[in-house]
């Protein structure tokens, strides 16, 4: 994969597990011999609809630590894929519904990297939460470059309607919200360069920017009027997408809750 | 149309005005004989596509007055209608983009009741505004409904996940919108029955309502996580049309300062 | 107290007791023959400082149970009232902190009406949470009719700030929030009335009435500027007077759990 | 001043002149040989009460121009002040109302570095508005640190309530809207030792900073629930200060204008 001669796709959330995920995967594994059965479902996993192999987190039956597999999608029997349709956002990513019957897995291809557990799964998530902050940023950037553009230019009253005050009201804090967005993870990027980045930064960076995002979108979009309802001008599709990466790696609510408990010292998640 | 054997579109709303229709159509009406003949474009006219009669307010060049005029859809040469494609909001509306070229109308189809005039439109328009609250509360209605039985069957951490505050607050607020929303409509309504209805209300309740409509949908759809993107849990539907509701018969903007001129005296319109 | 002959106040919150006084008073009764004996501290009670007669509420160590004792704040030895200084808000109400040792009262001077108690506790926060709520509209009604003069005489640039549109934004969105409180407490009038409004009719009026005032006395302190801070102008006042009712009776978490609760049948108190 | 030998205070707000500064002050100033005349009101004037000299901004009656003069507070005849009563934010900062009859001032004081003239005020404010962020920073921190303890150690059901997940919510938002002005304003120290920092950097960090303060300051006062109203525990203090920092130097409104002219090259202050 390092070489790209491969694409893969990284399998943990399920349909029945999402926030909880620390709380117990459904996904099984049972060793037999040189090679595991796995059973279950993953859900959300971008890029299985097409990709060539995927990186499963199950649990162990024989001692309940959560292991990860790499599995061929294409040659392994009871592996199978379905595509998630109807989806309003970032529609541009393909998210596959992996169903595993019996999958049959050789032992080398158990991930013994890392710590070889489930707290390697903390540091993907760390990194691509950190990353959902730079693309919440990004999506709030072409939204404002739109709104900016369509209210030097749309006239009503005979005037562009960026010489109104409410306008430039929206545009001022939306611009305010991205100024701040890209100086926090700037900011972070530092820390992540020095080794000091945590996974309470990580969530912190995550929930603000992503909620700074959904403010910045929705300001857009009503800038538009009837025509930030499609797609033709652009707007409609950040403000669309601005809900996937606000819910995806971990919700709001759970960024909270773990920067919460960070610094209060108190775990409040159950 | 009353009696139901037409239906019929409105036709106000130009690809160049939308909150300045006050401030001057671009569609003109020019009296030949017994005949009009219009010419310009309507954009967003719901039902447009498929009816069988539009009312067209057109600006006649002669006195620069506005006139409404009654035009059959399919036997008018000069008219056509263009569906408007990949809108992300309110799918369930058709809405069409009507050109006319040199379109004849007898004068016996120009609007005479009402006070023949603009002024018409404002009466269209305050009723309009006052049933988009109706619609924004229906609106939240469906996605507080659906986000409810969500949060009591969907487990995390093995339990409903209606029994973390941070969800319940969610819900509870969004109770709070709809019956914020549903009491000041109720009111109104009275107001209406009374012949006491004025502008500046049906505007107070459209801003208020859209606004408030657009927080709960966002606190519902969010309720859903990864769920909550797709169609077929209700809600991401809730959460798309709401953007129609909040800035079609009037902006959020214009509502306000048609509200403010009522209270202060003083237009700030331009 | 009926006759207004005698003014008393109502001694449930402790200083360590507020949101949690579902889980335990630790102002204490112990029954000596006829009399009962009191131990303990309330605090923030609203006129303890002056008037005649308090009600206090304990729990009686023989059978946790709560009771409530009509005390004479002026004949009672061990009974001693401190007024609370130093407020920011509402500071037209003296708040007590009353300290209890080894107080007697009769036993003819037990609450032995209604179910004799601590769920009449409850009906009792059931009226004031919606009497708060009337006073939250109250609060709102002067800042906002306070800014709207403001806004129609101060001059800036030559002209009245009210013809500027983000301070008639800033007036319209008031106006919306106080009429929703209002028609939202008339519709709870009515189902008093009815004998049918419920706790959580009363929390979720009371949550909402007041976060909506917290932002209306805002924008109103806001429009302003340096005046604003001071009392003469009177905005001040309602700015700061909200934060007590925005707090008291029960926070806003504590309501949005009751309503929550009500809702999804879970708790979430703890 | 530069030595600190003297202490000085500025000038240019006035009763009826705030927002307004660019469209007229009122205070004027006549020349009459080597000296100056000038008559009008300060207000807001920062340690005019107490200090030593007081730099003025006046309009030149000759030229309409806005120049600026050194005034001895106490030994110039005309010149008085009084010291504003009843603020209810910033208290430990006494805030003047001068007034003006016929104050002499020689030419000598007339202020003649920079360019000598109004753009001079617009310097000066740009650094405050700069520094005003990083006040608005160092208030939501006290408000953060004080909210954080007592969440830590203030019991309800027996538990702290920084163990709740809807206190944690509040606290998870305080920090990272901490965090996001941090991180803007470190930016901008940057820019400004670069010499880059521009009117709208200043005016944007200003009303991010301060905008962020404003609803860290709310949930730091809402934690401590019915504590939060007396000064003793600090938050009352944050949060009533805090409403000075929003409203001086500029108003939110007025920021958000003079970013919004920058980028859509419209001007809307009027």
């Amino acid at each position: 994969m390092a070489r790209l001669e491969k694409i893969g796709c990284f399998g943990l959330t399920e349909p029945l597990v999402g926030s909880g995920t620390g709380g117990g995967l459904t996904t099984t594994a049972k060793r037999d011999g040189d090679t595991w059965i796995l059973n279950g479902e993953k859900r959300w996993i971008g890029n299985a609809t097409w990709c060539d192999v995927s990186i499963i987190w199950a649990r162990d039956v024989a001692d309940n630590q959560v292991r990860g597999f790499i599995i061929e999608n294409k040659n392994t029997p009871g592996f199978s894929v379905d595509k998630i349709e109807h989806k309003i956002a970032l529609k541009v990513v393909q998210n596959g519904h992996i169903t595993m019957k019996d999958c049959r897995v050789a032992d080398a291809n158990r991930l013994t990297g890392g710590q070889g557990s489930f707290r390697d799964t903390a540091r993907v998530l760390r990194m691509t939460r950190y990353f959902v902050g730079w693309e919440a940023t990004g999506c709030q950037m072409g939204a404002y470059e739109n709104a900016l553009a369509y209210a030097q230019n749309r006239l009503q009253f005979g005037k562009p309607i960026g010489s109104f005050q409410m306008i430039q009201d929206l545009i001022a804090r939306m611009l305010a919200n991205i100024t701040a967005c890209q100086c926090m993870l700037l900011r972070l990027a530092d820390l992540d360069d020095e080794g000091k980045m945590q996974d309470y930064h990580a969530s912190l960076s995550k929930a603000f920017c992503t909620a700074k995002m959904r403010e910045t979108v929705a300001w857009a979009r009503e800038l538009f009027g009837g025509n930030g309802i499609v797609v033709d001008y652009n707007v409609a599709r950040f403000f669309a997408d601005s809900e996937a990466l606000y819910s995806y790696e971990g919700t709001f609510q759970m960024q909270n809750l773990i920067v919460g408990k960070a610094v209060t010292g108190l775990s409040a998640f159950v």
